[in-house]
């Protein structure tokens, strides 16, 4: 039942093709960083677009590059032809995103083969120093023999 | 304990102003239609710059204004010279964010004084017909004795 | 791909026999006091046995009677020789749970086959009196080809 | 406005009078069997009475010490004459919980002096091998000058 095996040697290409796609990061100017087994993280430098009435970066633009790296920890792991769904998540904020750059790390947890459970923390790093800021737990499914193709 | 009346006739003058300050919603070219005591809701069309790799909206773009809408339906209900914070929110997505036009509607529960819980539907309308996609629930903090002005 | 609609005629033999099985409810005194298509309530009176530190019904017990309400408001939209399983859920403490009863009101939402998501109001009862005390989120997951059966 | 810090150099006598007058856990059979600053272990046996139609333990039991490791982890870094109070918490389930005993292991992660995340993970031994079967994140609110005593 539980898998947290490379079903896809490719997985890197896949990901980073799909990410390419995600219009939206490109919006919030956020990079693949690192990727491995189970593992995504994505960076996101501070920009005046993303912030909220106090000048911090908005949550929504947190949760935001934290689903995207949860759902692609989770893609990372999922067999060829397949694609990826976000269920569900939740964003804890523990400190005000204040920061020049802010790194969302996913790890995916032990979990099912068509529903994986991911583990994000964001971190605000200001000044070379890193502050964790957000948490984020989500659940993301795999839909198989369904290429994650442009439409 | 529990209040859920307005505690600031000025509350629309005070949400509509900490609004216009958040740039992210700027980008994301998201508006409030409509306002209530304990209500909110944020409108946001269709724009390829929002979309994830199927060309849907992307999940971060629907909770960020889930996310807006319950705090400014908090905020609704805070007394002068305060400001909002979300301490979490949760998103679950019921359906994929295909519409011309996305709604996030946000009321506040019978909850604290200083903790607000709200309740937000996120509805994708295609063809003039709501299609509920996300619900959102929220725990927002009231911050006392602390304006929510322009840092 | 959404479906509300009853696949089963016979959900309340279903439901009922499943939940009789669940040992935990009875420790709780929890009984099924309602149930339609998507739709499942669930009452608990007061238990000394089930307070926590402040002689309040403890959180987790509250969780514990939601959950189940998810679940089987699940239920009784699946197919026959199937069972559920909860994905994860979230709960919002609104007031202290205070009271001579608590009934959990589970609904499920527009969402997918296999996954449903359900939304759920936990009712405190004092002086014939409700009081919404909590709420909860739960994504559930039907599992097809697989009876509910005492294992 | 982080701290992490105890503020209470007897959190011990009082998390453990507090845990003891939760009813609910004497229901369970949990027990603390770990404590330390912003840290907390309860275990739970197996027992018939808390499972659920499959006879595994029931996610709202799992749900139920998760929540109470979360509190009492945050209890420790606590003020004299304080409180604690669970705004929310969600519960992701990973594997059905199937063992012998299940440990809730909680941490509080940097957050305020008011509100604290806590992040917990639970364990079930089977064979005395350890199995991630949940994680649970919550906010549990500090109540100041308002010791936990029984009413």
């Amino acid at each position: 039942m539980i898998s947290q095996e490379i079903s896809d040697k490719d997985y890197e290409i896949k990901v980073k093709d799909s990410f390419s796609r995600q219009n939206f990061m490109n919006t919030l100017g956020a990079k693949i960083t690192k990727l491995g087994p189970g593992f995504c993280e994505i960076s996101m430098p501070f920009q005046d677009s993303l912030t909220q009435q106090h000048h911090f970066i908005h949550a929504g633009a947190i949760g935001a590059i934290a689903d995207s790296a949860a759902g692609y920890s989770a893609f990372t792991l999922s067999p060829p032809h397949s694609s990826v769904l976000t269920v569900e998540y939740k964003l804890n904020l523990l400190t005000p995103a204040k920061g020049e750059e802010f790194v969302a790390r996913s790890r995916i947890l032990p979990s099912g083969k068509k529903l994986k459970v991911a583990f994000c923390e964001v971190y605000a790093i200001e000044n070379k120093q890193e502050t964790l800021c957000a948490i984020l737990t989500a659940t993301v499914k795999i839909i198989q023999n369904k290429a994650d193709l442009p439409l």
